[in-house]
């Protein structure tokens, strides 16, 4: 192990929840080099945690150890878990959906419930609603630390035993690519679309050609517009829209040094659906 | 030593002050581990502070030093000091009000007024307003480098002349519980009151019990509601609301997967004020 | 190289894109030793970035590796560097005028254009966007963990062709100074100014003096008052406003425990002016 402690949760940076969790970690071994992942998930949101793992363990070193901590079930039936990936990074986080993304793109190799024995750090079982630093700060440091081996965590499991949330697919149809919108980016307001470049190539578009693309709430036209696919911001003017590739290789919708998000008030899953074609000459 | 040392602070991380301070640490060592507590305490908040050092210092390792600046103060004739708990923890502070929670819960064991002569940063004398730059983050670093032993730090003088700011008790008469709200759990919106949970007892609830649950702003009663006595958030539906034992052992009330005090404009300190006492066999 | 790598952007800590960076770092060396200047930069402010870099790297030690992203011109033909300062901190960024404040004050010595060939992270061509991760941080990794010579980074340059944006200098005439806003303390609300400790002292004040300050935004006057020169906060009444030396050396005005840029909407740059003279005799 290389000693990588990675922290996510909801708890915000505000008070001193994470700090707890840090210290927790470091009376394990005070050479664990602890990280934040974020801690800005928004209360409770597993797709959102799911969705961030994925945007960061994949650029981590093998034996690197992520703890993420969103965790409406607190105190409930569902399993706290230890997975690994195919890529050998590991995840300790409660077994509610959170891993769904990176099953689905890199995959889970394996999967362990944490036994209480091991996993519960010494006089804390008069809390039972900060699991955060009790159980999962804690196992992860003993794991990070080279103190607990991924075996003796607690009894594996099949991996499609885990639990999993809906991640709906994009679709191609009579020439028009539907999607939906997955996340923001969250700073510049950029819409991030569950359509892969793969996907996008069926509507043969080269770079500079004109996108006929619209955005709907339920079965509300909240937007429609046409704009350019994009190498980068810069192939269009400052206040242009741009249809480009992300870095999670994924479609994305913004505008070059504004936010497309709050400029037309712009939601992410629920109802929120967005399609795309190649604009036909006549709207040129 | 082991090198750790965390920061505390008012300052928010949206400027380069938390930077300097961590860059002047590291001047004094490469191989300090800084950690951050947080930097999100209200401008000028002593009791936040102070609040935010007890859930965060005892988790820490023997030796682990903080550095915590919220000084309304700086640059007037409080003393600058170092403190050791009693579990050899060590807060680099202004002594302004900052170690009264911990020297309630845990205890100062010992105080130290930081001699300019060693705290003080060589070239920072033009600056007067950002003591946690030139002075506490520097000593803090030669104090977890082991580069000063705590006893050279400068003259110590009586805990007992320590600044204290005033943590009210809750209390207990014919049947009801009195305490005060001492803080939020920022993210969630629940309620942390100043109530232990042996005091607590007192009521004799057995988990699912009703309680009759108040709160006072001042003279005016803001809210009353019954609610269930639970052991942990998803004893509740969600949307419910609860009271339970929270991860510093003392009572707090939450709405599960809501804000409860988003939802009823609740604040803390000041004049608030919330009873509890068994619902009668009437409101069941 | 001190294995310190420092990360400024204006990309926030809500998502997973600093994690992202962080991650691409340590696996090029899991012992490097990741701090934050600050993700809070406002969306593209080039000149915010310029000024935080000027607050925070004079205090790390020779050898420190920032990387500053703040890159409207991503995708453009806008040079990625690496520039070395005149104490020996290196700073990895878009040449687009991050670098003009650290030139002013501190100087840069030398900067080299970053050859793809040794910067561009292998897999990541398919993303054009987020440069941050696939070239800046691995850059930055790979110089501050000592596996890549600044010589060996690419062509150096002449300094004199960095890009630079304007720093306008305060002036002195007729017994009053006339500055601009350069920033506020953010979290604190004060005016940070252009005019040095040393052109105010031209207004040849004593601690106590009252100030004859006017704030402009265009031709409108926004503010005028009559305030003290104080050594530290503290030297005037809790809500009464103080002309200071603030810790970067320069003039700055605040209100002791209140927001001066809340109370009075004052903003930055732009068309904002100051100007402060000593109060005539009339005024007292």
């Amino acid at each position: 192990m290389n000693r990588l402690l990675v922290l996510q949760s909801d708890f915000g940076l505000s008070d001193g929840a994470v700090a707890a969790m840090q210290g927790v970690a470091l009376s394990v071994d005070p050479d664990l080099k602890i990280y934040d992942l974020t801690h800005d998930i928004p209360p409770f949101d597993i797709y959102e945690a799911s969705y961030r793992l994925l945007q960061a363990v994949p650029f981590w070193p093998e034996g690197s150890v992520f703890v993420s901590v969103v965790d409406p079930g607190v105190g409930s039936a569902r399993k706290s878990c230890v997975a690994r990936t195919s890529k050998g990074q590991y995840i300790v986080t409660p077994d509610n959906g959170s891993l769904s993304h990176l099953d689905k793109v890199i995959g889970i190799a394996e999967i362990r419930e944490i036994s209480e024995a091991v996993g519960r750090r010494q006089g804390s079982r008069y809390s039972n609603t900060f699991h955060g630093r009790d159980i999962f700060a804690y196992t992860g440091a003993q794991l990070a630390a080279g103190l607990l081996r991924y075996e003796d965590i607690g009894p594996a499991y099949d991996v499609s035993e885990m639990v999993r949330i809906d991640i709906p697919e994009a679709s191609f149809e009579d020439g028009m690519i539907t999607g939906t919108i997955e996340t923001l980016d969250v700073r510049f307001g950029s819409l991030w679309t569950n359509i892969t470049a793969q996907q996008f190539e069926q509507l043969n578009l080269s770079y500079g050609d004109l996108i006929d693309l619209s955005i709907w709430n339920g079965e509300r036209k909240v937007h429609r517009s046409f704009m350019t696919w994009a190498r980068t911001f810069n192939d269009v003017e400052p206040g242009e829209s741009l249809v480009y590739v992300n870095s999670m290789n994924h479609i994305a919708v913004a505008i070059n040094q504004g936010s497309f998000a709050g400029a037309y008030h712009i939601g992410t899953r629920g109802g929120w659906k967005i399609t795309m074609k190649p604009a036909s000459d006549r709207n040129r």
